[in-house]
């Protein structure tokens, strides 16, 4: 009899309380929400067997996965290890890590907490998003794994197998690093690109109907929502600035390419951004 | 008994071949492919019924679709012009329309030209890449229908009903200002997106592993085709170049909100650019 606790019942925590019951993994769930709405529907949706309070939750369940913003897990996450039990397991799903790292490292607790990333999502927020399958054949990062027991980590590697995600292990910094390259860039450059064309085309209606399936997808992630973004943005400041530089700079080699008519530069660096097709389907 | 003429039988071309005969509008399709491995490729896919010469095309079709990129469609279209009979029809499908209908602007044979774009497409190029249903649903611009015999537009109308699409009228000047807009910065924030991240991330396992679906989705147009794409940028240059600025603005303004922890700036920023949910699915 496994009981998993889920604190914060959005688009990751409802999707995981979903897939780990009905697979089979927890046979009882326990909800926490702190917006009286979202709790309301996540029961009427069905997400969690029970809402209960945090204390509660720490206390009736055998693993506890943090599913907030990450400037709210950084402040959660030490007084939940203050209050567990020898044998119970608590694991992060932030999109940022080395803060809530070393918010934790000399916790007299640390070794029962995971701290894990799953990469997936939408662009798309609260228990309403919340879907089965959502994590199926993406990477689940581990940071710091080797701060954590071994029987607490292949505990987690059991709940991520559940959920059909194959784990990758690095270091927070490492991770932070990768995800403002890979991901944390992709939200900014969405963003940028609404702006823009909210900005430059003030007739809705030509936006509707220029937009072909190509600006549909570029500007998805636009969408996405501003108390988890904001926090990302300010704890990964320095690797989400590097990388903001070099993106401007190539935007400026593309906008210097276009202003002087330059063809073979424009080829060379279309012809280069090609190369992505060698990693991405 | 209608013949349709297509030359360049790439994405747009192909996949328009496959259904105006599939759908009844086309009873003979007559294909124009001046690269030998991609006329092979056709024949072998089955998009046209025969290949043929350029001059057998025009001489031989009842409608004939150019559809090959803008820079050279601008060259050919006078001389298609050229040796049209009375009752022929031609069409474009460029993705910039004022080079185009500038060319062709006191030809004696304008009447019978009727300027297109039909916008839907994939980041792949070539027959390879053509497919039925591509059209289904989207938006086709008429650009400076007036300068068009109507039984011309009248019949190009059929063509785009043949192909589901919903017909738009405008300018071509209004049309290369908003594709600018929503079409052609969405490339390059694609193309600026991939080079950033080849730059940054020279693992290409990392990027492999840490691309979830946001990321896949917003570097998708990145691999699209420079033989198509820089005539369009060039082609449409000032229109282009603007979008870019204002694009590189927000960017800044992003950057500048990271780089002071500026909540408060990053919150509107992000707030604003969610405004796109009203329009975009």
């Amino acid at each position: 009899m496994r009981t998993v606790g889920i604190i914060g019942l959005g688009l990751i925590g409802g999707s995981m309380a979903i897939d780990l019951k009905k697979r089979g993994f927890a046979d009882k769930v326990l909800g926490v929400e702190a917006d009286k709405v979202a709790a309301q529907a996540a029961m009427t949706i069905g997400l969690a067997d029970e809402m209960v309070s945090l204390e509660d939750c720490v206390d009736r369940s055998d693993i506890i996965v943090v599913a907030v913003p990450v400037g709210a897990a950084v402040k959660m996450l030490p007084e939940i290890l203050d209050r567990i039990g020898e044998k119970k397991i608590v694991i992060d799903v932030c999109s940022t890590k080395e803060h809530i790292c070393a918010a934790v490292k000399y916790h007299p607790a640390r070794k029962q907490f995971v701290c894990t990333h799953p990469m997936a999502g939408t662009e798309y927020s609260g228990p309403w998003a919340a879907q089965p399958g959502l994590f199926d054949g993406r990477a689940c990062i581990f940071a710091d794994q080797e701060e954590s027991a071994p029987w607490a980590v292949q505990t987690i590697l059991e709940l991520y197998a559940c959920l059909n995600m194959r784990p990758i292990f690095m270091s927070s910094s490492s991770h932070d690093i990768h995800t403002a390259y890979v991901s944390h860039i992709s939200h900014i450059t969405s963003f940028a690109l609404a702006l823009t064309v909210l900005d430059k085309e003030k007739d809705e209606k030509h936006i509707f109907d220029l937009a072909s399936g190509g600006f549909s997808s570029t500007v998805r992630l636009a969408k996405s929502n501003a108390d988890m973004w904001i926090p990302i943005l300010t704890q990964n400041h320095n690797n989400v600035l590097q990388v903001m530089d070099t993106y401007i700079e190539k935007m400026q080699q593309f906008r210097d390419a276009v202003a002087s008519y330059d063809e073979e530069a424009l080829r060379k660096l279309i012809e280069d951004a090609n190369k992505i097709k060698r990693i991405i389907r």
